[in-house]
Formats: structure tokens, C-alpha cells, sequence
């Protein structure tokens, strides 16, 4: 589906609606520049532009089919760029991994987003309102698009450091509970989440670096930028991934701990209660010579020294801590 | 044993049977190229193809005996490629590793196959409904080929991706399991996996940067992006790795646990019914002197007083959570 | 906030108050410069600054909100430096991370703070009293605040290092504790504070060999000790984090080996009370004919026995390093 | 102990006894070379070779003692290198670890072996058996003993395959056992097997690339090969490396589940016999007024209550997995 | 202090005492050198050296106060090297770290020693004895220095080694016991061990390859002697890690069969016990009619099945590996 597609003419969006052959052929002419947005595009759809801009075979089956890695790669006048979009979802504690693939070339920008996240309407509406930046050209529009990008990881990393704490509170808290499974699943994420994002820094670095030429140098500073968000997040993943490696095992102390404790106090009510029944027994016995139960105060005595000895089996484990 | 012996004249195959010695002439008009498709050879099976092509004893060696780490090296005039092939075989959780070694000249391609994965017939009658493909030469060839053989780790991948699932649901599942063994069997089969494809990462990538003259410049591009395959199976197994060392622990937490339940509420069990026997034990003494042993309703209310401790600690303890 | 401002020529302050348009003058003056110095400051206050020495938008913003990654960034004639400031706060564990960022031209330095570490009140008052250091422009202000940043490290380290020995103390002692969450806590700081101070090697070092022009070649070397500070710094954060996983494992040895001897405690008391308690229950039975009950010292016989045999088994435990 | 000494022209051996003065006087000759083997040489048989030769000190001390790390070094007209042998001895599931030292020069080449593995009398064998290669000067016999020393690697990397099998089927059969120690062992001759290989990666690689002179470029080929083989050696270690540090997890595991198991039988047999002992203590009680004790089959009734309490509480607990 | 301060002229040193001064300005004549040697000296002592040799201030502080890293840093003129001293204490399973600083010009070495290990007065008579060497200025006392420090590796790694060896055994004997902590504070050695010796490869490697002009090329072969020698700690040091993160987790193995088999068999005592204790219940039960009392035989009969019954269930748990 084919979004929005628009001429900047010297940074400024020409008016009135433009259908695909106008841009073809304004976008050719000097300081213009067409900027075509599509969603999940068909092969049909996408079959027009495939011609007009002489587009690579390859860069266009991944452009229809996504599930790319993250990359940028050089055809002849044409530069390929494949963002992963992460929005967090955060009743599943689940991150969205969506996909933009950008054609860049002098006179063009073809986008084509897959997924939810990170919507370009507001990119486009933010871009046309500085039409100084929009006179560097597509580069500009490259630019603002993988700042959108970067941009929208930081609530997704947000998202699942607060879930990372909650998992921290509930490991430590005194609550019999073995979060185990939120932890692994919490993993899976930050490593997935990882997967979308690190091919990405080498990239941009390169673009920051200025080695392709439709990348106005003035955009360069700003993908330097975007270079250093991205950095930040792969730093944070990274260390999201080894805090849950750690945690996983503090899970496990405390889940031990826990355990043994409440089978310790079982035993320790067992011991206590076994040696009245112990002293019961002795003076159920049926011998004849048995002066005690002659005794008139025999039974209340015996029952004392129970509790005594209960009372104190009590106190001495509770010191002990066992109960 | 030769499986397929073809020449392709300006990209399309000679008709007609065509025998190894029509080859080695054919091959060498320009535009030419043999196509030599063999399976398991034996040495002498190799013989004539060894003299004729001035192929190095090593890789010859190499060819028949296969086992090779994947590998790209050049001899002079010829590069001489090994792939590992993969195949996933679901009722044993096993990835099957198979070898492709490739003999790269300028007009010619021997293409030896080991194992039961990734059959080359496909590839070549796909390859010949695109003459204007098979025009690049034998570096056409070996791109569908590599294509292929990368594209057949996705089954595999998934294979172990939904295994890994399985046993994923089955450790935090609330089944008494203990999955230990299949963790581990998984994580020797991605280890397994990552040793076969790992070595390739290298290779490929300087075949994508057109540093080998048999590679048409017009095939490089589309090395780039079966490299970029591999990176994504690569990056995906190591992932995989590093879950399957996760789950072996959150594993260890669940077993513990559930194990550990299970004795205390055995155990609370024991501390229960512990009490009504000390209770009975007291009753049973002979004591001359117990005025409790006369009373009418005696019996029937300790065993009342009985019943009430059981039932209470019965609650107390599952408040506690022990049973 | 403005905190201080200060024009130095020749190496020396210029006496009496000096307002920013004073500055913007003078510094322009050959062997001049000036020293800006603001805490946390708002947009409008920056505002004159960017516009006078003519700073970059994307590092004033940077400058403003803080929260940026350590780095090092070059525009035309500027270069850009951030830097975190680190702080030990004892009684919650907790190393507090702040950041300094600097705009470092010919003839000026802005220094700009945020968060509690480092004050650069001593550092100005240090330096003041060394003109001969001063001369060197403001890359020696640059490198001594540099250096007081490095040097403000170590204290914050070695706060981490007593806590991690008490946490070693802890889990060793013979008392029943758990530290695993002092543990991880410990561990999730040294993380961050490596997460502060790891990507400030690399510019570092590029300082210390002199890629940039406003420092000059004398305090290089300068800047070859500080990168040696912060690598000693990075070397030791990354043992802590060895330290402490390895300490989280050896933690959960102990814990298990004081849980379990515990319950195995608790369970040798049952096992030496069940002995006496059978053995009434055998002299409790009734059958007619048991010569035992009618010996006239059965009883005493009988309780004799019980009592050593308790003893033996107390004995036997104790040796089996059961009790 | 010099071992053998041989002159070899035109790549075949001089027949007849050599000793080491015709060696030193006959090697100069143009297209001759000698080939001088020594196993644990003393300091006076080596000082005849190292006055003639002219051999570096450090090269002679190391050559004596042995127990260096796999190199190669570069000294004026000289290569020398260190070898690491390795040989399984499967009773003690030891990898021994031996050593060559070899000193290449134009014209001649020493060999010096420590330990039992990897005997070079067969490689000399081989060799003069194939004049063609022995040409080649003393590169090719360089090769033939590094080929001889990796393909030795095999079956030692073999042996310990083969017990980690052995190991994995011990931790994951159903036996009561705990193989901690042994899996530890592995480990431990893993890492010093690695320690005795993957330094030599390196420095084959570079005579591989012919780096060196003394190395006939016919024979590069082949040290590619053997550069090939190590790798596989060496990739194969870090997988085992990884794989004995899961199985010892996975062994924790199995360990804490089985012994659990274990107490969890024997308590529930402990509750099961509680039940009947509290019944019957009811039973025992000495109250006047106990209707059921006067019963005719009050007995029985009470007997068959016992069993059937223990036949059900048997199959609760059988259910519930815990007998 | 100064521990020694010598002129040596032509690699032989100059016969009676030496002061500071003649020192000074017999260095200045053509190969002659001065090597002044101290031990933690005072900021006054260091004062007229570092006049008339003009250090840095940087390196005469670092020399002073000392703890700093192992480096080389070069000043005009200058090469400054930290080197870091082992020492292994045996009774307290220590290595005591301690520190040499070496200031070498083109005509004098000082030195600089902190801390008990590596005494250099050994090395300076041992040189003295080879004035062939001396001739080669002060590189050649450099690299003695560096060669004995790093010599004295070894016997520190070698005490780490018999005590991991003896950590071993403890761990896997029969014993009960839990040498966790000895386990931590070997790996904290380890580490400590590998932070003071790590840093050092790269300079060595740096010398070795000649970088600096006061080192004689004849040395750097002597160096790269060094730097392998070092390699071999540093690689020790590394595997000795990884066993100890090994022996820490197979030692929680371990400790848990031990732990639990001990709980096992206390509970199966309990377990055999019980049971005639239930039956002693059962004939302890007061109605009046149970056949079994009138028998004569009735109580040997039923202690008879008592004693009957544990030997079965002692055997049954034998088998069954409980007890």
C-alpha cells in the first residue's frame, strides 16, 4: 500500500496531490526530491517503482518480504538501509520487532514500513515543517527516519529494565515465589531485542563517517548522534542481558533458601512433638514395678515436665534458627 | 559416482547425453562452461577429472574423504570451496551435517556432494530456466549453490527453534520433569551447527567483496546477500546458545523447587498426624491418677480435641504455604 | 546557572568581576581564553553561549539534557567532551553517576555539570595557583579536569571494593545469612559504573596522542597518566564482576551446605527420640504372657536401656558429623 | 641423543653412515640438505650442531629444556620452531603432551623430541619415499613433522570424544551417580590440550601465507592444509570446552533430582506408617468409656481400617509421584 | 634509599664507591652508563636524580608513590616501565604483589624497587659476570631486570597451581567438607595475579620488536624470550581461572550428594524405626477381644516379626542405595 508519496522542491512539499508518474519525472529535476511511503507493499505495487528507479532484484524481494537483518548495503546509485522498529508491549512483557527498509537515492526516498512501530507520518510532518533541513536532500530524510527509529527503542529498553526490577523486587522480596520462567522470558526478549538492534551500530557508524555520497556532510554530525543513541542501547542490552544471567542465579539461592527453611520448621515440629510422645509411651508401659504411676500427682507432673520440655526444644531451635 | 555431467554454451545446456571427455573439450571454447555433479566418488571416479582440470592432490584428497572444516582456498587457477550442509531430522532432534566441496575454474565447476542434504538436481534445473544467469559462468553456479545450501539451514534452524520451544514450556510447565538431558542434547546440536556454518561467515563475505576473478562482478551482489543469511543463522544460533545455557539453569530453580515441595508437604503430612499420636500417647499412660480416663465424655472429646488440632494446623500450614 | 566565569591571560585570571560579554571579547585576544563554568543550566541561559562561540545544536542539546554515553565528538573547530563523575554513597551502596560535559575551543572552555560528583570549584583554584600550566591554553584546564574526574573514580571504587570484601566476610561466617541480593545489588553498581567509565578510554587515549589541536603537545602526556588511571579503573570494575558472579556461586554452596546440615540437624533428634519411643511402645503392649513386666527391676532396666541407646546413637551421629 | 643424521642430494639420501661432520661439510653443497634428529640431547651433544650451525642460544636453552609454548620464532638465517605432541592415554584419560623443537636453516634441519608422542622415525620414512618432495629442501620435511604432530591431535581429540560420551551417558542414565569429579578431569586436560594447540595457529598461518624463505612456495600449499586441520582441532576443544561446562550444570541437576527423589520415598514411607501408629495409639488409650473396645470385632474392623488407610494414602502418593 | 649506584665503562663497572655526583658526569663519556639502584625512596632522595637526568614529574611520582600499572611510556629521551613483582606467600595462599620502575636513558638506568619480591642484587652480580652483555648498555640490565621478574612468575604460579591441586582433592574426596571459600580466595589471586601481569605483554611485545633505540638490537631477541615466558603465566593464569570456576561448581555438586545422602540416611533410620512402632501400637490397643494377647508365644512371635521386618526394609534400603 502506498502511503503518502510527495516532492520536496527545494525543501519545501509541492502541493496539491502527486500521483507516482509526476514524481518520476519531477524528482529528476535539480534541488527536487521525491519521498514515496509504503506499507507491507504487494510485489504489484511495488513493480512501478521497481522499473523507474532501476532498483536492485534483491533489495526489492527484501523490501516486500522483510525479515531482513539489520544492514545497509550499496547497490550502483543506490544506497539500501533496513531498520529494526522495537515497541514494547507491555502486558506480555514482550518486545514487537518490526521492520522499515529504505531506498536512498540522489533524487529519492522510498520507505517501506512492516509492523507496528515507529509510524513516519510524524517524521514526515516534523521534517516539513524545517524545510532547512529538507534542502540537504533524501539524506536528511534518512536521517530523521533512523533518529525516529533509535528514538523509539528507548521506551522499549524502558519497558523492560522496569519489568527487569519488578523481577529483582520479587526475587528478593519474602514472598514464597520462583520467577524463573519471567526471568528466562525476559531474557529471550533482551537477546532478541539485541539481535534487531547491534548489526545496526556498524551502519551508522559509516554513515556518521560519511562514506556515501547521497548523505549531505552537514547530516553527518546528526548520524554521529543517532550513532551514540543506538551505542547506549546495545551498552544497556547488554548489560540487561548479563543482570539476568545474575539474577537467574540469585533465584535459585533465594528459592533455596526459602525451601529449606519451610521443610527445616516442618522437621523442627516434628522433633518437638516426638518427645512427649516419646515420655508418653515410657509411662504407657505395662510393668508391675513402676513406682511413678502409684504417685497421686504422677500424670499432672509428667504432663509438666512435657511442656517444660517442649517450651524448651522451642525456645532452643528458635535460636538456633530453625523456627 | 557422477551424478550430472552438462555443458552450458552461452548459458544454455548442450542437448544430448554428454560424456566427461566431450566435456574437457567442450569447456574450453570461450563462453563455455562444463558442469561436473558428483556424489561420494571414489578415487578413481575422480581420476580423470584430476588430470584433466590440473586439480591440487590436496583438495582432490579433500573431495573424497570429506570431514573438512567449511573453507575457501585458492590454488592456482581454480578456488576450491567446502559448505556444510544441514539437515534437521525432527524425531531424533538431530541436525545431520553433510558436505559440499566445490571445484571453481574458469570454465568449469565440479560440484562433489556428501550426505543426504541439500540435493543439487533442483539447483540445476532451476539455474537452467535462467540462461541469462548461467551467462555469468560457473561463479552463477556456485552462487546457487551456496543460495541453496544456505537457505536449507532455515528448516534446520526452525527445527531447533521449535524444540527448543517444546522444552522451554516443558521446564516451566507444572509437570514433575525434568528436561535436563534434552537441554543439553539441543545445545550439542547447536554447538554442532554453529561449527559447520561459522566458518563459512569469512569465506562467503570475500567472495561478496569480488575478490576472486571466476565471480562474474554482476554474482557479488548476490553473495552479499546469502552472507547476510548466514549472518542472520549465525547470529541466531549463538542466541540460541546462550538460551539453552539459561534454561539449564532456570531448569536446576524448577526442579528444585518442585522437588522440594513435594517433601515438605510429605513432611507436613508426618507433622500432623505426629500430634494426635503424642495426644494418645498421653491417654494411654497407666497412671493410677488421671481423672480425664473416668470421665463419661472422655473419649469422645479428645478425639474431638484431636480432629480440631489436625484441622488447624491443617489450615495453618496451607496459609503457610506448606502443603 | 552560571557559577563562575574567568578570563585568563598569560596564565592568569584577570582580577574583578567578569560578565559573559567581557569574556567573548577578550578571549579573542592572543594567549587569552576563557573559563565558563554552569550548573545544571536551562536553555535560555545557554543561550548567548551557543550563539557567541557558535556551538553545534546537537551538543548544546546534549550539553542541556545530560544523560549522554562518555564520548568524544569533533565539530569544525570544537571538540566536544563528556565525561561521567562518579560518587560512592555508603549506606545505600549505591555509586551515584553524574556527568560533566565540555566545549573545548581555541580560546575557551565551557564546562558544564550535572549531579553532585566532582566539583570543579577545586580544580579552578588548583589550577589558578599554577600559571605556568594555565599558559598551555584550555587544554590543560581540560586535561585537569579530566584528571579529576579519573581521580574522584577511586574512592567510589574503593567503596565497592570494602562492600564486596564485607559481602565475601558475610558469606563465609559461620552465620545463617543470605547476602545474595547485597550480592547482585553490588553487582547491577558495577555494571553501571562500568557502563560510565568504559567508553571513556578510547577518547582518552586519543587525546593522550595527540589527535587534536587544542591540546597541546606538553599535556599529553598528561592525558597518557589519566588514561592509565581509568584503565587501572576499568581493569578493576572488571574483576568485581568476576569477583561477584563467582561469589554468587560460592554463596549458594554455602547457603546450601547451612540449610541442609540444618534440617539433617533436626532429623538426627527425631531419628534418637524414635528408638525409646518404639521400645515403650513395645513394653506397652498387652499380651498376657511378656516375662519382663512382672521383673522387679524391668522398668528400671528397660529406661536404662533406652537411655544408652540414645546415647550411642548420639555418639554415632556425632562422629558421622550428623549432629 | 642424536638419533639419526642424514645427508639428502637432490631429495634422495646419501646411503651409507654419516656422521655430523660430513653432515655440516656436505649440507653446503648446493641442492643438498641434512636432516639431523636428536631425542632429549644434552648440552654437549647439542654443542657441536650449535658451533657448526651457528644457532642462537636462547634456541639451544630452549631446545634442551623443553616445556616451551608452541612458536616460531625468526633468528638471522634461522627458523625456529616449537611443536606441542599430544598422545591419549585412555586408563588415566590423559592427554600427554610431548614436544619437538626444530631448528630450519637453508641447508639443513634439526629436530629435537621430548616425550613419547609422535615419532618422526616414520616421517622420515615417508619422506624418502618420495624424492620429488624432499626436493622441495628442508620445508617439506618441516611439513611432513608439523602434518605428523597435527594428525597425531586427532586421535587424542578422539579419546576425549569418546569420554565425553561416556560421561554425558553416565550423568543423564538413571544410576545413582554423581561423575562431578571425572567430567572435571576432562575439563582440565581439554584446557591443557587447548593451551598446547592454539598458539601454534598462528605461526602455521604465517607459513602458510610464506612468510619465510626457507619455505619452497610449492609447500605453502600444504601447510594450508595443516593450518586447516588445527583449526578443526582447535574449534572442536572450545565446543568440548563448552559442552563439559553445560554437562556439569546438567550433572547438578540430575544429581539434585535423584537425591531428592530418595527422601522424598523414605518420608512417604515414614507417613504412611504414621497413620496406623496414631490409630492404634488411639486404641491404646485407658479411658473407661470406650464403646468400640468392648466390640467382638472392634479388632479386625480397626486392623482393616489401618490397611485400607496405608493401601489409599499408597496410591495417593503414587499419583502424586512421590513413591 | 639507594641501595647501589655503579659506573660501568665498557660493561665493566668502575672499582670503588660511587656517589651521586661522579655519576652524573661519568655516564655523560662514550659508553659508559650509570645504574643507580633504590628501594622506596623519598620524594628528597629522588630530587637531585631527577634534576640531572631530567624525568618527567609524572614518572618520578609514579616512582614514589608507586602502585600503578604495569606500562611503558616514553618521554623524550626516556623510556619510563612499571613492571609488577610476584610473590607467592604460602601459608596465607597469597601472591604478594610488589613493583620495580625503571628509568631508561640513553646512558643510565635507574630503578627503582618496592615491595619484598625480586631483589635485584642478584641480577646485578650476575650481570657483573658478563661484561660481553653490559657492553650492550642499559637495555641489557633492562632486560635482565624484566627477565628476572618475570622468572619469578613462575614460582608464584607454581604455588597457585599445588594449592588448586590440593583444592581439588578436597573437593572430590570423600570428606565432608566445603572449601568454597579457599576456591574464591584462590580465584581473587588469580585474578590479582592476572591484573599485574596482563598489562605487561604488549610492552614487552613492543621491545621486542626493537621499537626503542636505548634497547640493542642483540637484546630483542632476548625480549621476545620474555615476552613468551610471559605469555605462558598469562595463559596459565587463564585456564587456571576458567578450573576454578569449574571446581566451584562441581564443588556445590558435591556438597549437595553429600548434604543430601546424609539426610537420607537419617530419614531411612526413622523410616525402619517406625514401623515397629506401629506394630507395638497395634498389641498396645485395649479391646478386649484380640486373640494374639492370650497366645503364649504371642510376644516373641510379634518382636520376632518386628526384628523381621526392619532386617528387610534395612536390606531393601541397602539395595536401593539409601542407606
Amino acid at each position: 500500500m502506498i502511503v503518502d508519496c510527495a516532492i520536496y522542491e527545494g525543501g519545501r512539499r509541492r502541493n496539491g496531490g502527486v500521483d507516482l508518474h509526476d514524481a518520476y519525472s519531477a524528482c529528476r529535476r535539480d534541488g527536487n526530491f521525491a519521498w514515496i511511503g509504503m506499507y507491507e507493499p504487494t510485489e504489484e505495487e511495488f513493480d512501478s517503482l521497481r522499473r523507474e528507479f532501476d532498483l536492485h532484484p534483491l533489495a526489492v524481494e527484501d523490501a516486500i518480504h522483510a525479515h531482513q537483518r539489520p544492514k545497509l548495503e550499496v547497490f550502483e546509485g543506490m544506497v539500501f538501509i533496513v531498520l529494526k522498529t522495537a515497541r514494547y508491549v507491555d502486558p506480555k512483557e514482550v518486545v514487537e520487532i518490526g521492520e522499515i527498509l529504505i531506498f536512498l537515492g540522489a533524487d529519492y526516498i522510498l520507505t517501506v514500513r512492516h509492523g507496528k512501530a515507529s509510524a513516519l507520518k510524524p517524521v514526515r510532518e516534523a521534517l516539513e515543517s524545517e524545510p532547512e533541513l529538507l534542502k540537504h536532500g533524501p539524506g536528511a530524510v534518512l536521517h530523521a527516519i533512523v533518529d525516529r527509529v533509535v528514538d523509539d527503542y528507548t521506551p522499549a529498553l524502558e519497558g523492560l529494565g522496569v519489568d527487569i526490577e519488578e523481577v529483582e523486587n520479587e526475587v528478593f522480596s519474602r514472598d514464597r515465589s520462583n520467577p524463573a520462567e519471567r526471568i528466562y522470558r525476559l531474557k529471550r526478549e533482551v537477546l532478541e531485542f539485541n539481535r534487531a538492534t547491534a548489526p545496526l551500530v556498524e551502519p551508522i557508524d559509516r554513515l556518521a563517517r560519511g562514506h556515501y555520497e547521497h548523505v549531505h556532510p552537514e547530516v553527518r554530525a546528526y548520524f554521529r548522534d543517532v550513532n551514540d543513541h543506538l551505542m547506549r542501547v546495545h551498552e544497556q542490552l547488554e548489560s540487561y542481558r548479563d543482570l539476568l544471567t545474575s539474577i537467574l542465579g540469585a533465584n535459585l539461592a533465594q528459592v533455596t533458601v526459602q525451601q529449606n527453611s519451610d521443610v527445616r520448621r516442618i522437621s523442627a515440629i516434628v522433633a518437638i512433638v516426638a518427645v512427649p510422645t516419646a515420655i508418653a509411651g515410657i509411662y504407657g508401659m505395662n510393668f508391675e514395678h513402676m513406682p511413678e504411676l502409684g504417685w497421686t500427682f504422677g500424670y499432672p507432673l509428667v504432663l509438666g515436665v512435657m511442656v517444660a520440655i517442649c517450651a524448651f526444644l522451642y525456645r532452643f531451635f528458635r535460636r538456633a534458627g530453625w523456627l
